[in-house]
């Protein structure tokens, strides 16, 4: 009956359970979209720049004409024209009066006419009288020019479905005026906390009683990793309660993921497992990493349903790792997760048979374990990361070189 | 005239400048507040847990009631009571029957009674008939439980003000029952964009114009790190709507923060400058970095206005740099950039006396710098982080290893 997985396993149950071929989405303004998951590709309906588009202030110029030049023996140009910012391109013959040693003044950003191939910076030109400049120093061709179609060419796929966009993602997409997007809409997350002794965050716990922790954690986990919050509060621990709470989360509020959370005595875990066996079926009864050893994953109406561990910290941990993952699945995306590498400040005993999350705070690279009492939430406090140790390592020795996952 | 500074003096000017010492500040719901910032220092009104807590399921003790036993020679117990989940404590009186020898089954998370020291689990135990239990390994006072106050004891700092609230600092709150909490406002930035080549994201270029980039991607960082943007659009690019613009955005719009990116030219650049001079009071006109040169901070009706370079990679990395600084010191906080180390995939050529900022693709921990003329959008697609070369390095070597500022 208890089907321990790896966290490998884990994963691996979730992928081939979980993974989404069709998405829902929604438009939302290009200026509120970072965070969000692309829904489509974005393929470029122009070139971007539409024009060759000068990096510096300077001159236009032919890069042959300015072959062969130096400080002592600059090359003499007629400045034939001055290009104004944001005015259509003048023409080549108005341009090039002469055959050779014409050029044109040019502010960045400015459109470098037909004919020329290169910018010289005003740094390298020395002004004459009568529109003479002198060029002190060769240009190549392309010098200075960012052409038509260099930072986006037309028909060629811009940003990838499934990408989470980023604040360049928006500057790329208001360079090809999509003023709207469509992004892959946020899943409802129900969140229900279970266990007798849990009162509210207004209530005022007797003797015996606690505050419901990780209701307000996990919602607060989902508004930021990309879901819809649907807290249900407490639900008393009985199997028929907990069968109507589920169907409603479901069914009527149209939530697309569920976690249990708690109850922390065995009693309770098992009755979470039951609930999800009589509506669904139970993927996996356990992980073997530490904390978060008593998670559920389930299936109830083709949706995911966790049962989480009732230790907050482990709650958070379980989220952080397993959670997080159904959310990108959901929405098409894969995570990155911000890794370091740091020395370990002190050794660490792991001998437990399964994996071991160790929260660190890290400072001048350098990793110090925290302590305390496990469940303890106060102890995440100064939390930058966490050591994930393997299963088949005992420990950790001091001044190990360690990979550390930020938070 | 010019005033160019190197970017650790531009963060002395910003801080000398811009520290705020009283703070504007809101009542939100604690569930909402992950990445705002506290306003004031929370002081635990009550012990978290109010009660001596079981962490494992099993059986409360007098841990020197089982001083020597063993697997060959148990530790006999008479069980007096079963606690449930959330009951009120049980006396002394109840829960202890003889001298010696009592215990009471306990489940995770329930109340220790007084005159218990540990609590043993239950898979130590050997359950015998009328009551009785075996205990087959001796535990030590202390042993799984948490005392009251342990997580966060009453009287105590709880978090500090000026604080960025995390998800576990969300289950603080919760345990210490805070349903809603005062953090920092928002600052309100204005964000203004000049050149007369710009169109805005809805506009078609006409030849010689591009679409206003900046001002959609400053909006963006401005959303995403902490402020509420203003968006002004396009102004043209001429003293005196400049001036207009400004008043209107600090007075009429109440900003605390004044964003003008572009234009790009020389000539405008200056003008953004004698702008701020004629109304305030410019601190410096330009920074020693690359990219990033042509940035102008002022001081007008004591707001921070920031000129900002046109090339969008530039505006980009000098919003990350120092933009984010100026919000920081406004809402009392101070910034945690994630950081990592990596091998250097090639060499990097840099002589500017001027630092410079490398912008880096992250894989495997090797970094490979991400190529492409200055100023191109799209070079941004593939980044994961930067590097800072410091002005006084003529570059870096291939496989040396270099501290990455993730993004």
């Amino acid at each position: 009956m208890l089907n321990v997985l790896t966290p490998t396993e884990v994963i691996d149950v979730i992928n081939k359970n979980f993974t989404t071929a069709t998405f829902q989405y929604e438009k939302i303004l290009t200026v509120d979209s970072v965070g969000r998951i692309l829904h489509n590709d974005i393929v470029a309906n122009e070139d971007v720049p539409s024009f060759n588009r000068s990096t510096v202030d300077g001159y236009a110029v032919k890069a042959s004409d300015t072959f062969g030049s130096s400080e002592s023996i600059p090359a003499v140009m007629t400045v034939t024209y001055e290009i104004l910012m944001g005015k259509a391109n003048i023409t080549q013959t108005e341009a090039i009066t002469d055959n050779s040693n014409s050029c044109v003044a040019i502010s960045t950003g400015g459109a470098v006419p037909e004919g020329f191939d290169a910018v010289v910076m005003v740094e390298h030109t020395e002004s004459y009288s009568d529109n003479m400049i002198g060029i002190s120093k060769p240009a190549a061709p392309g010098n200075n020019i960012i052409f038509k179609g260099d930072d986006v060419s037309k028909e060629n796929l811009a940003l990838k479905a499934g990408a989470e966009l980023t604040v360049h993602d928006v500057g790329i997409l208001a360079a090809l005026g999509f003023e709207h997007i469509n992004v892959r809409k946020k899943p409802r997350i129900a969140i229900i906390s279970t266990g007798d002794e849990l009162v509210d965050i207004t209530g005022t716990p007797s003797d015996g009683e606690i505050r419901d922790v990780n209701g307000y954690m996990l919602a607060a986990s989902v508004n930021k990793f990309g879901g819809i919050e649907v807290s249900y509060g407490i639900v008393r621990d009985d199997e028929k309660s907990l069968i109507n709470v589920l169907n409603d989360c479901i069914k009527n509020l149209d939530c697309d993921i569920v976690l249990i959370s708690g109850g922390s005595s065995a009693g309770e875990k098992d009755k979470t497992a039951k609930v999800i066996e009589s509506m669904g079926e139970l993927l996996f009864h356990g992980i073997a990493i530490k904390p978060g050893k008593p998670t559920i994953l389930g299936v109830v109406q083709n949706k995911p349903v966790f049962g989480l561990p009732g230790h907050p910290v482990a709650a958070y941990m379980v989220f952080e790792l397993f959670v997080r993952e159904v959310i990108a699945r959901f929405l098409g995306t894969t995570i990155k997760r911000k890794t370091t590498i740091a020395k370990l400040a002190e050794a660490i005993s792991a001998n437990h048979g399964r994996a071991e999350i160790v929260p660190v705070k890290f400072v001048d690279n350098v990793a110090t374990p925290i302590k305390g009492k496990s469940g303890l939430i106060s102890k995440l406090i100064d939390i930058d990361g966490y050591i994930l140790i393997p299963r088949d390592r005992e420990g950790l020795s001091k001044d190990e070189i360690v990979e550390i996952t930020y938070l």
